[in-house]
């Protein structure tokens, strides 16, 4: 089997797919349109993508893509504890220059104040790519700020571990695909991930729409709006619910159709949960 | 007075507090954090900020900080045609790079597809910024996709006018400071923008929040959830009302704290638009 990811290798996402996916053929893609573009085209049997970080929020470029141009749905959900470590050449010990991503920066701001007060800072497009680059700088007085398996690709050397100054942060990834794939993970409750479009008067749409679920006693764990791109003001709908009673849910959906609410599935899916010790043992 | 806005000059930002603040004193901050800083350090009468764009979505570094950390509220609202110009160096006609932001990049797509499809690109941190590197680098081939006001503010020469791909993008401004100010343009409507933190029981309890304006008729043009950076799945909601009718809102918030929803106030404010008409007279 093939999977598509969000490249280059060590990266989040590659160390999300080796987990789920420790003995397929991985494949790495320059951004999230062709990583999800890549299963449409049937040049892989999955699509990983990065949906929702606990700190950053949406993905903007996963769920819009979803929702306006794909026909595929997530059948499963891994989710990732962030955790970022302060990398160089082994050896080094002169640091002048910090590269990463923008959110692991603003993560590791506490920590570079204080040991690293005078260093310059360089943003690159991702943690993965910044500690390509240095590695590929080995004559520089460079650091990079990436995860522990950009480490372990481009044989760099940890000088400083879990250097976030958030504890609860966490990145859901979907796989995007056909059918449930086998995960050597431990999986709970399942979940549906609905679009909706709502008809001209939003306030009360809305509100029928969420009546439809919260009457039932239908848990809601997401919602969040993002816009048509349209006119400012005009938006969809992205809803998480608890799909543990699917029949209340078949329900749901049929009286979201009868009022008139437009839906579209953008996935149903266990959630795998990737922990600190698949991390420690990888 | 002295007003704050996100540099650098020709930015739309600058364009905004231009045309809203003809007479006063304008002063350029690097981001948005230290625009909105720059107010409560009591450096400036008034600081604007983007927060929402129609196909981008909310701006995120704004929202969040009015939330987290400001205690300073909206006054104003100004409402910007978003319109990208394609300009060189006065007299320039080789074409090898184009500068820009990547929503700009994004949305001129086509047109630099049809008319230079071997143009590299680069990405800035804002089409202002875009505007001024090419202006400081004149004998090199290139070319940047930024507003009419860079063009302006740096003696560039417009070679194609307007050429984003859909018709519809505004982004909305807020003039943050203490009183309503004095602008130039025709007001709407005054909407409010509340933050809505929900007590543990999510889905019930959003929809009880929502409940206290739809029976009251209170339209909302705008919801959307932000996480609260503690775990995935918590989230605080942004709502704008319509505040027409003010003692139906204030039941509303006395309802909303009765039953245990904290609210904050964002923003009471009329909303000014900038039309064409301003555009083409600047």
């Amino acid at each position: 089997m093939k999977i598509a990811y969000l490249g280059p290798k060590g990266s989040f996402s590659h160390h999300v797919v080796q987990t789920a996916f420790p003995k397929e053929e991985l494949q790495a893609f320059a951004n999230i349109t062709d990583v999800i573009k890549a299963y449409e085209q049937g040049l892989v049997d999955y699509s990983v993508v990065p949906v929702e970080n606990s700190i950053e929020g949406s993905v903007r470029e996963s769920l819009d893509y979803l929702f306006h141009q794909a026909r595929i749905q997530a059948v499963a959900e891994i989710v990732q504890p962030i955790h970022q470590q302060l990398m160089v050449v082994p050896g080094h010990s002169k640091i002048e220059k910090i590269f990463s991503h923008p959110q692991a920066l603003a993560q590791g701001k506490r920590f570079i104040d204080a040991h690293y007060p005078d260093a310059k800072i360089e943003v690159t497009a991702s943690t993965a790519y910044a500690a390509r680059f240095i590695s590929e700088h080995p004559d520089q007085p460079y650091v990079a700020i990436a995860p522990r398996s950009s480490a372990e690709e481009y044989g760099l050397e940890l000088i400083a571990e879990d250097i976030q100054e958030m504890e609860a942060n966490f990145t859901r990834f979907w796989v995007l695909g056909a059918e449930i794939p086998k995960i050597p993970l431990n999986s709970q409750a399942e979940k549906m991930s609905l679009a909706l479009t709502l008809p001209d008067n939003l306030p009360g749409a809305l509100y029928k729409a969420l009546s439809t679920f919260a009457w039932r006693g239908i848990d809601l764990t997401k919602i969040e709006s993002r816009p048509l791109k349209t006119a400012l003001g005009e938006y969809f709908f992205i809803i998480d619910i608890d799909y543990s009673d699917k029949e209340l849910v078949h329900f749901a959906r049929q009286e979201l159709e009868a009022i008139g609410i437009q839906h579209k599935i953008l996935g149903t899916y266990p959630i795998f949960t990737i922990t600190d010790i698949e991390k420690e043992s990888q």
